[in-house]
């Protein structure tokens, strides 16, 4: 092994993890090998990240407290539960998964998130954060009306702890009255920075190494242990050992170094905290990426109109990298731009509140965290009708694939609050026209899909203007079939209507709606004139979503409406062209359809 | 003025309030008579509460202190946000809308949650808890963008603060480096008992007169100010002076007496935070309910099925009441009983917890309030399949019209999540046959809608088993229009079809659908023989629901489907009667769409 590795003594890999199968395994082990083992999780957490990336940092500083955790409790009859679970790697290596760290044709076979099916070691496939404290009070409360005795263990931190969740977990775990242990691993970091004022508590309790009077855990009813060295093995044992089989709620907190071991991610956090797949020996990527991406242009548009605009502010919940606000366009913005730590609740009625005093919020953050702040859409802001704007990223079948992680709910999700506009844009330049529009407007809570197939250039002018809501845009006139093909499917839709117009000799009309709330009818009723079949194309789950409405206004009527979406189910580490095909998203199927139903011939 | 009325001298009403028409106005009074005032803000709130019932207990404890905040701040321009809103009756009061308080006839001029459209006073609809602390940071960042100097004051307290959401915003909050001002209303209580760790760390604060070295606000960064006599006026100025135009975030305690000045309600606080019409003197309910109710029958279920189920626990988040979880009830389901505050995202993720370990949990919120837990359902229970039984309540037309509180959304909302069992009974045995069979499986998360229409009871038996899913049941046999009628809108699927074979001389088939997240294909497939027309009923808006769903399924075929349900829009304050008749849901009206598209003749 090589320099990159700076923090531990280099052994010959796999001399311990060889015979770790099970935690009982562990304990065979003498307090020397324990080290040894816990370099060996570190390099294979390395291997696989490397290759095909994952969460790098937080991974690392949670080894030897993961061994600590494994050596003291007996799981899984004692039960733990990783928050947000991307801190998991090195348990999965100590509970019969490590081959997937190892070797290298069988990364595939673990997610990167704690997941029931691979293991009776993992209790919850979990994937958003902040969950850890209350799932445990469930467990816990679960086991003490069944008259169990074990350990319930929630690993909480990297940020999740500033989530509104956690909190309500803390209020009710400390009055159950029995066994709950919360692990806070502390590694002085969320995602991005950390911003709000628990950060600084942490920082006061670090500080007076666990003594400082005020302490939010005590406040909150926990017995109270602080760790200074979160990866010493043995002082992590010790501890450990003392709170095994409490009768009491109590709070463990332990100081780590986020990226521990691999130099690069101590020393850069915030990129290092996932990472794609790079060069060990550098870190430099595997891929490079080149050409336009979003993230890139919508930091660029923003921080080049926030001078003039005053009132203009880019807000996220800890992912700032979202819409490339990395550290330096964050400087740039300055006070325009705001870090609310992991909090999307939050994050949402703050943004309501700005645009009541007068500002013009962008919100952004990725398709499956909105989910969190539902009730603040539709009471803070779409209640209210407050010009918040939305950048919804990852709204698509083109992105994270973690069945937690899945962006197509968005549409089912969003588009049935009132009050809001949803617009789905099918190219570059429109959507910066639709955010443009959204910026200079006061009168509708906005949201946006960042288009996520792409970088697709339109091929002429594109409306600035869209008050006048749900106005759909008929493309290309034709007859016969009509294909209305929202956002990222617009350009299926387009190869749809190249694909009949060669086969069947006759153009039909291609629409792109635009809208996701709301129908144009008057485009729909005219349509009936010269078009016997509606194709409905969209990026999200059929239920609930775009194409439902278009079958049910055409419900009454001759008109025949064939809906084509993703489906209504979880699915976890799809292939996108697979799952196209699966749910007859290409153009063949389609027209097999139509052909079958005598619609085309 | 009589003994009902204990605490505060007797004067003459409205001597005072009398020349109150705007904050401004306070300032012209002595403190003796700002004194008198508060008894008149007292009597005028139990005036409108007692004819037609409100949030009684909250709303009498604040009467000084909203009376001390408006006398030293400068509302509008100065920005009070008050939590829930519930409790802002004085607000209303002093700020130009007396009048919906002291006149009978002018009651409904305002809503019970503040409201912009009656007041510049009030700046946001709300009526969701926990939210006020971030409104108050947005509206606090959108001054400081825009370059204003005024107060911005959040009103927390009544329970709220348990909410993740009020930890979220104190935690942003306390870095903004400016003005804000967290007034927490500390009456002790929560709409029932208050439970979590939080509490026990008010009481430390309070007992120890705001000096205790643990200080969670304090911990969190905030300046901290304890006022133990919080209905003392004079106390409230003085303080609320100390704090005007501070450059920095402070949290104001306040200890004040919930029900404060009517003794029912200062007695019972529980009972008494929010009350039905009443008698003044006697405290007695000026409507007697009689007959069946569902909060009773579910509660008498539970209490009966726990004692040989040790694993089943009923879980509510401040609103036992709604399943009549009244204390002795609670008394008697014991350890099977859990209340955590409000915290709706950890209720949700506990039930969770709670059924991975081998617990029945039964989970019981209000429509409106299932919103705040739309992630947690999806992610922590539904991913992973877990058998917690969410029972639904006003998630209908005919129950609570504050736009804030409209519970028909949940359909929309909850069916189009993978693999939850979304079930609607339509009557009595059929909705405790659905809830027998949901406890005594573990495959899946099931919510099933509590029937809102009445207690109508079956005419014959009904199903017990309903684990084949998506199957609907034919409950009468006709040819040419098949009604399909979901849960509460059965019984007018009932009328239809009687209305459509009084005229028409056929009888329609009809349908309970019983499921709302999947489709009954064979049946569906079936009736395509006899039928041509298909008509759906739902109690919930169309955008999203259960008709679109049917509609996209006939989409390619001849059969014409005409969906009835809600609209997704905001209404507040509607007559049910009304907005039926708005929305065309009424037999005539259907028949009348069915006449005029040639269906029926």
């Amino acid at each position: 092994m090589t320099a990159y590795l700076k923090s531990f003594p280099i052994l010959e890999v796999n001399v311990y993890l060889e015979d770790i199968d099970s935690p009982a395994d562990l304990r065979k082990l003498s307090f020397g090998e324990l080290l040894g083992l816990a370099n060996e999780i570190r390099e294979a957490i390395l291997n696989r990240v490397s290759k095909i990336g994952g969460h790098v940092g937080s991974n690392l500083g949670m080894v030897e407290a993961t061994v600590a955790l494994h050596y003291v409790f007996d799981s899984p009859v004692d039960k733990i539960v990783f928050d947000v679970s991307h801190q998991s790697y090195a348990h999965k290596i100590l509970t019969g998964r490590k081959a997937a760290f190892l070797d290298d044709s069988q990364f595939k076979t673990v997610t990167g998130y704690s997941e029931p099916r691979e293991s009776v070691h993992d209790h919850f496939t979990i994937g958003h954060t902040s969950t850890s404290i209350s799932l445990a009070c469930g467990l816990a409360k679960g086991r003490d009306l069944l008259g169990g005795k074990e350990n319930i263990i929630a690993v909480i931190g990297d940020g999740s702890l500033s989530g509104g969740e956690a909190y309500e977990g803390l209020n009710c775990g400390a009055k159950l009255g029995s066994n709950l242990i919360v692990l806070l691993n502390d590694n002085e970091q969320s995602i991005s920075d950390v911003n709000g004022g628990l950060y600084d508590h942490l920082t006061e309790l670090r500080k007076s190494n666990g003594t400082s009077a005020n302490n939010i855990f005590k406040a909150l009813g926990y017995e109270y242990f602080y760790l200074e060295q979160g990866n010493d093995l043995e002082a992590l044992i010790g501890l450990f050992g003392a709170v095994k089989n409490v009768n009491h709620p109590v709070v463990v907190h332990i100081h780590t170094r986020k990226g521990r071991g691999y130099a690069l991610a101590e020393n850069n956090r915030e990129d290092w905290h996932w990472f794609p797949p790079f060069y060990l020996e550098s870190g430099e990527k595997r891929r490079k990426v080149t050409g336009e991406n979003y993230d890139t242009l919508v930091a660029d548009y923003l921080l080049k109109k926030m001078p003039d605009n005053p009132g203009l502010i880019a807000m996220v919940a800890a992912v700032p990298l979202t819409i490339d606000l990395k550290k330096a366009n964050r400087l740039k913005a300055g006070r325009q731009f705001m870090d609310v730590d992991i909090s999307e609740q939050h994050l949402l009625s703050m943004a309501a509140g700005i645009a009541r005093n007068g500002g013009t919020p962008v919100v952004a953050t990725f398709s499956t965290f909105f989910q969190r702040a539902y009730d603040q859409i539709s009471q803070d802001i779409c209640i209210n009708s407050l010009p918040v704007t939305m950048l919804v990223r990852n709204g698509s079948v083109w992105a994270g694939n973690d069945v937690t992680h899945i962006g197509w709910f968005d549409l089912a999700l969003l588009s049935n609050i009132p009050n809001l506009v949803f617009l789905c844009p099918t190219n570059c330049e429109e959507y910066f026209a639709m955010l443009e529009w959204s910026l200079g407007q006061r009168k509708h809570p906005v949201a946006i899909r960042i288009p996520r197939n792409g970088v697709h250039h339109a091929s002429g002018p594109v409306a600035c203007d869209y008050s006048e809501l749900n106005r759909f845009l008929v493309t290309k006139k034709g007859t016969n079939v009509a294909i209305l093909a929202l956002g990222d499917f617009y350009q299926m839709g387009e190869d749809l209507a190249s694909a009949i117009k060669a086969e069947f000799e006759f153009e039909p009309t291609l629409v792109n709606p635009r809208f996701a709330t709301g129908l144009d009818a008057d485009l729909l009723l005219s349509l009936a004139k010269h078009h016997d079949i509606i194709v409905t194309l969209e990026d999200g789950i059929l239920d609930g979503g775009f194409g439902q409405k278009i079958a049910s206004f055409y419900g009454a009527s001759k008109m025949k409406v064939l809906n084509y979406g993703l489906r209504k189910e979880f699915v976890d580490g799809y292939n996108v062209n697979d799952l196209l095909e699966k749910y007859g998203l290409t153009p063949r199927n389609i027209i097999g359809d139509m052909v079958r139903l005598g619609f085309l011939r």
